[in-house]
């Protein structure tokens, strides 16, 4: 069944970012079948980088959450412009979230919920993915999130 | 073709814990068209942690060998939750295997094995998946294994 | 629609390694529905490692890049056996870059493109994958690169 995501946005006075622009010889999103895979989302907004550097050392707990959520709302501008609507978005499947941690940091799931609680809000508790989370050594231009999506579509 | 996977189960003497509890908000398995996703299963029973910390550190390779089959016995817990009966699965397609590693760790195989092998057991030789293995940088709970797994199912 | 890839690796004069042997209780290509999925593969051919060590330590960029060539083509080898004929594959649908880095490095992009452009090269730009790119702490056999691939297949 169809969601309601791109009303949920307006309720939530949501405006999305302009979908993020690949860095190397790949594109942002692919489908097969009703899989709609996309490439790994970062909290970055065009060359406006709020967050950088690990969780737990520069960016701090409610930081790291932030930039999940940042990461999330970029993985939802790439859905929009290869769907048209998000409403064709009948689950959101899998949500990876890898973090770069500092020393001992283990509230991984707490900095993770900052993009699962968006997609919750957006398409509804019904959809909502399984997910993983891990810490990473590095990210791509120094960042502190990165997100693996994989939604179902109509 | 379906699995004897609950006759093996019983043949090896294993009893299914109960499936882990979501930390956040997400679930523990999406089905969509054939295909069972299952969140990231961690080495915990419970509130019962046997192993905590790194391999190569807090954690020897053994420890690590059961910590990565006691995961596994965790998603199966989640597709039998899910499925009903693990007969249903007619193929392991994917086994993804993170540790946390310390040092010079490097044999990253042979903890795999814990999981691939009890997943070998249960499904039989013809069933097993491809598998991608890493080292992370930390995971949930400072546990020392996270997996992540795709079934096909009937 | 079916690619030219066989046509291309000719024209392109590559050769393909022979394919990896697993490392342990898993396979190197599992198929479901339209969908290929490999293990991860590596920058080694049978023995012959060219690579060890981390990305901005031992192993340089550029080497890093060539490391990922080199995985790139153990997982086109992979996918040959699976298939028969590169020409059965009609989307690269995701790639996924794991990097062994050490310290401040963070081209990460750069090193991954080694495998995407290797990809593009074969397939053309209007197959290319979705990417997922980052650093872990330690991959098998000390190597410097793993790549996760998924491949869509006629």
């Amino acid at each position: 069944m169809q969601s309601d995501a791109e009303k949920r946005l307006i309720e939530l006075g949501i405006e999305l970012p302009a979908p993020p622009v690949p860095l190397g010889a790949y594109v942002e999103a692919v489908q097969t079948g009703n899989l709609l895979f996309l490439s790994g989302t970062l909290p970055a907004v065009g060359r406006n980088i709020a967050y950088r550097g690990r969780i737990g050392g520069e960016v701090n707990q409610d930081e790291g959450r932030a930039a999940a959520r940042q990461a999330a709302l970029n993985a939802l501008s790439i859905a929009k412009e290869h769907l048209g609507s998000l409403n064709r978005i009948t689950r959101v499947v899998r949500l990876g979230v890898m973090l770069a941690t500092s020393g001992d940091f283990v509230e991984l799931p707490k900095v993770a919920d900052g993009a699962s609680e968006l997609f919750q809000d957006v398409f509804g508790a019904e959809r909502i993915s399984v997910r993983l989370v891990y810490g990473v050594a590095s990210l791509p231009l120094n960042l502190p999130v990165e997100l693996e999506v994989i939604l179902e579509v109509a």
